[in-house]
């Protein structure tokens, strides 16, 4: 990062930067965490370094698996190179077990494995704590066309399908993850944001103590312990399932 | 009511008590007053009665117009006899008008017109604060099933038409309403529950000022005073477009 980067945008989790590039974009994942719309806030130790790399390698496989994403590259290991994209403001959640809002605001218990992934829509707005979207909602809102949000529904099915089996590889249940999209210049839907245990729920599969097996941010959000551990070994093992690619700030 | 009389049910606004007929059931209406999920709690003067009469002025007149419901008929100016159902465990809210729930949960401001009725579906449970339902919870918690839903959605449709028509006539916008159904022994979709300033959003259309022209709960909830008076007003308007019936309680 040069000194004259200029900031663009500071998120809860990363600060995003404007590059020599007009349509690139630097992100720089921060150690910061946060949860219950920002209202406990504190710090995961590495999570910056620990996430970026998760996400680039997760988008690096959806790359090679045919999913446009606005990964370019990771040029340090809390850095992030990104297309600049315009971010749509709706939160895609991908749902293979019920767990969280969804356990909350239904007779569905933690742990409900689902007969098929469902796919949920919120509104990405702090200040109205991301609310749950019908799509009569979104379409009121006009948050994006029809066209587009049938795009999104496919992407983040095929998405969760190629993050589920990997992550299965890698002894980790997908419970359900959070997806971004925003559209480049041509108007082309791109996956953004990021993958990482901030943005997933992934369970050990070696584990059945609901509480031991948490490997996500559920462990900030309950207080659960061994956050740190949980969120290295996650990326430990997503890398050792990587053992074609050079890791080289590993 | 005899002396006999067995409670089944206590809601927040109406009592049900069995009767000598297995398939019916007496409705006390109460005057206690309710707002956000029992959190705030009170009593607005002869309530029960107001809100008995309009409901079944409306139940009539819905019934006039095709639409089942379960109302009977009323012995008392409080009390309603109904139709004995096995209720849903939804709540059907038609808005014709962006307020309430819809205008803190999306972009929409208070007061727009909406460009056709939005139909939404709410978990009826109290516990859980009756949140909000997609298409996708409502099935995956088997609260109905598909043709139900879509029965629901038609018929909630044609009682907005029917009484958005009608309370045009007394001077008044119906904004939003609030709808619960039941199946009776053949399994028939009934309109349950009351239709009341309880249960709609109304504003009188003589009126522009915001707080000044709401007729309904809504002066209760957000403490605009002169809330008998308008629940009365309501009344006074809904007796005064139905000339032709004999009204022996007023």
């Amino acid at each position: 990062m040069s000194a004259s980067s200029q900031k663009l945008y500071e998120g809860k989790a990363k600060i995003f930067y404007h590059t020599d590039e007009p349509a690139v974009l630097l992100a720089n994942f921060k150690d910061d965490a946060t949860a219950f719309n920002a209202q406990k806030k504190g710090s995961i130790i590495d999570k910056g370094r620990i996430n970026c790399i998760i996400s680039s390698k997760l988008f690096q496989l959806l790359a090679e698996n045919g999913i446009k994403t606005h990964f370019i590259d990771s040029p340090a290991p809390n850095q992030m190179r990104v297309k600049a994209l315009k971010i749509l403001p709706i939160e895609v959640v991908v749902r293979n077990i019920a767990a969280g809002s969804l356990c909350q605001q239904t007779s569905l218990s933690l742990g409900k494995v689902l007969l098929e992934p469902l796919v949920e829509f919120y509104y990405k707005n702090d200040q109205l704590g991301d609310p749950l979207l019908t799509l009569d909602r979104l379409n009121l809102m006009q948050l994006a066309t029809i066209e587009q949000v049938d795009i999104i529904n496919n992407l983040a099915l095929q998405i969760n399908k190629l993050l589920q089996a990997f992550f299965l590889q890698c002894g980790i249940i997908l419970v359900d993850l959070k997806l971004e999209f925003g559209l480049d210049s041509q108007q082309q839907i791109l996956l953004a944001d990021e993958i990482s245990p901030d943005t997933c729920r992934l369970w050990n599969n070696a584990e059945t103590d609901q509480n031991n097996r948490v490997m996500d941010k559920d462990r900030f959000r309950k207080d659960l312990g061994k956050i740190e551990d949980a969120y290295k070994e996650v990326l430990h093992r997503i890398l050792n399932a990587i053992p074609h690619q050079r890791n080289n700030w590993n």
